[in-house]
């Protein structure tokens, strides 16, 4: 049997296999990026489909249009526009989840060796998605600001013809960590220097615990370079499977081809249902719920972080989202540490931060998660793995100097 | 902006812009490949969601599996045992609708250029999904037994190194026809001495109006070289966008990392409630409905053709499915017929042949569907558009040659 050459970069990823040791009971794992299903709205859901589910409404189950039902598409955009950001529902893409449309915008631009720029780290699912494509990368280094946009004209002007900047303002996965406003209008102006478009993954924006995020760079775009990508997994329930994208005609016309190519549509149900619970439900009182319930967990988390790690080891203060990011001495493989000590003795798992890096994999970091993870086990496995890393690094002193910044951020004033 | 070079081959296609016309609410459309949505198990299926979204099961919301919530691969196994297919649950590959396993398959096999060897004419999704892969293709033609598996044996013998057959073995989509036993054997035996993969899709297998179908590809496979691919759409509901694919442990595992980067994973609400389904109701006794009305209407559809259309308009007689394929006179034009005339004057639309063929389009054929089109209006679209072809192809005696094989079945006399 002879694969397509793609399949020589279409590999298994570590951290499946590191995390699939779940059948330990015993073990507390921070390694998953699910929302807590303790917070879906069952209920509500439960009203709305029995509601649609009736024979008057029997297209609920039958096909749809690939672009996805335009009373979802209509209140897609004006919830984005709620959010301060122009959309019709006209370029609105319901997609099978936001990894969908990491696969399409890559389809759509990227012939075998293209570059794309990525953040260093970077979300490993847009990797996975990217990799049958064939791309070259280019990484820009990260601060707490987000990604440094210096770095990035540096990038641009070594790469000309990068096909696009792929990035997760809000609340970054793995770091944690959100763009600064100045940053996000010179990453717009750069962009339109260079000519090159701009996929902004925004799955956390809605989770903010504190204040008011800064405009989405789809706010900010005047030339149709920003395709915007979201999803209702954080925000609803990723058992829907249901994102969508926004772009410009031309952009999404042909998002749209690839879409039908590839999965016809998304699902009738799931799509109506909701459209039915953004309607008849108050989805942002749901969210606002969401925001309290992972702020206090991001506090806990933080503060038996600080409590109990050695101070060697540093983490980022998320104001939002699922993730803290953990930066371990220079000399500490996060991997081998999780598979030789922190899963069959402190009982606890993470995902090694080598698996977020597309060029040049850093061993020393760790993405934590606080978001599914009960009140009483992110004391418990934090609580744990402090003990773990005390005995371990307590004689390696040197902090990774290219993330020392993200190391200093603690808590806000006000 | 430059696009992909894949993008050059992923183009509208003619039969959405013909099919765009659906404001006309006098218009009788057999166009659709549709289920009839009054017989979705509207009842079955609010009662399973009414009990699966309940606090002790929220994790029908969260996160699963990329494979597929394992309860579903069981029961898809199970029934594919007992549909006379050996299946273990490990096999299987739960999908985003069948759509998606075109997708996948093509993505690991083809590079641009690579032959894939389809009926002629095939299934206009299947072109659709293969199109970004940028694959050549060899055709095979058809007749009442389905693919001509001689030509078949001449076709893999001038490309040697095809990467796979793709076929719909049980009621042809455009065409209705269903493979012969035979034929099935032979088509095995010449994937195995060329050894080229076999993409065996069969969504409307189970909607069988007579007799026995003949066994599945892969239960006669011996070599690990059929991926059989399979849907829930025909049998359930399309809106829960869910299909299956089975294959051999090398290519599943692989089909399954493609899956992850393409959407993660399918539904896990849609797969939940259709386990769910599977188990505490008796899909047999539903699908056995299913029959019972669709072979009616196959039946009415049938009887108004021959009483209506002229002579020289022939027709398949399909033995289960959604369609019949009817044959006009060369020189018939039955996309401009359609747009002229069908449309306009007698309010019917079909879809034109000429989409299904992959290198050379016939343009004297049409794809009609029975399934999703009430009874009284098949008979008044039937009817009309036979009084409409009765006016234009009058002096047109020539019925194309290749296709006379298909023109000449009736029913079968038992």
């Amino acid at each position: 049997m002879i694969f397509a050459r793609r399949m020589s970069r279409v590999r298994p990823s570590a951290i499946r296999e590191l995390l699939a040791h779940g059948a330990d009971p015993d073990l507390i794992s921070f390694g998953g990026g699910y929302p807590d299903q303790r917070l879906f709205p069952l209920d509500d859901l439960r009203a709305v489909l029995d509601d649609l589910l009736r024979p008057e409404r029997s297209q609920v189950l039958q096909y749809a249009t690939s672009e996805g039902l335009p009373a979802l598409r209509a209140l897609i955009a004006e919830r984005m526009r709620a959010g301060g950001t122009p959309t019709s529902a006209d370029d609105v893409l319901v997609l099978s989840g936001g990894q969908q449309g990491l696969d399409l915008v890559a389809k759509l631009l990227v012939d075998p060796g293209d570059t794309i720029i990525v953040e260093d780290p970077t979300f490993l699912g847009a990797l996975i998605a990217f990799a049958p494509l064939e791309p070259s990368y280019a990484t820009v280094r990260m601060d707490e600001q987000g990604m440094d946009v210096e770095r990035l004209a540096e990038v641009l002007r070594a790469n000309p013809d990068a096909k696009f900047i792929y990035t997760v303002p809000d609340f970054h996965n793995p770091t944690g960590v959100t763009m600064s406003i100045e940053r996000r209008r010179r990453l717009i102006e750069l962009a339109n220097e260079y000519d090159v478009l701009v996929l902004e993954d925004t799955p956390y924006r809605e989770l903010c615990f504190e204040g008011v995020q800064a405009p989405t760079l789809a706010s900010l775009d005047t030339e149709g370079r920003v395709v915007h990508l979201s999803s209702f997994s954080k925000i609803l329930a990723p058992g829907l499977r249901l994102g969508w994208l926004t772009a410009s005609p031309e952009i999404r016309e042909r998002l749209g081809l690839l879409k039908l190519a590839a999965d016809t549509q998304s699902g009738t149900l799931a799509m109506a249902a909701t459209a039915a619970y953004l309607k008849g439900f108050d989805i942002d009182a749901h969210v606002q719920r969401l925001r309290d319930v992972y702020r206090a967990k991001r506090d806990l988390m933080i503060r038996t972080i600080d409590e109990t790690f050695p101070d060697t080891v540093a983490r980022t203060y998320p104001t939002g989202g699922l993730f803290t990011w953990l930066t371990f001495p220079e000399g500490f493989d996060s991997a081998r540490f999780m598979a030789e000590v922190a899963v069959p003795e402190a009982k606890v798992a993470y995902v090694p931060g080598a698996t977020f890096f597309a060029v040049d994999p850093r061993p020393n970091h760790a993405r934590v998660n606080f978001s599914s993870v009960p009140e009483e086990q992110i004391v418990a496995g934090i609580t744990r793995l402090g003990e773990a890393l005390h005995r371990a690094v307590a004689e390696i002193r040197l902090v990774d100097a290219d993330f020392a910044t993200l190391t200093s951020q603690k808590e806000p004033v006000a």
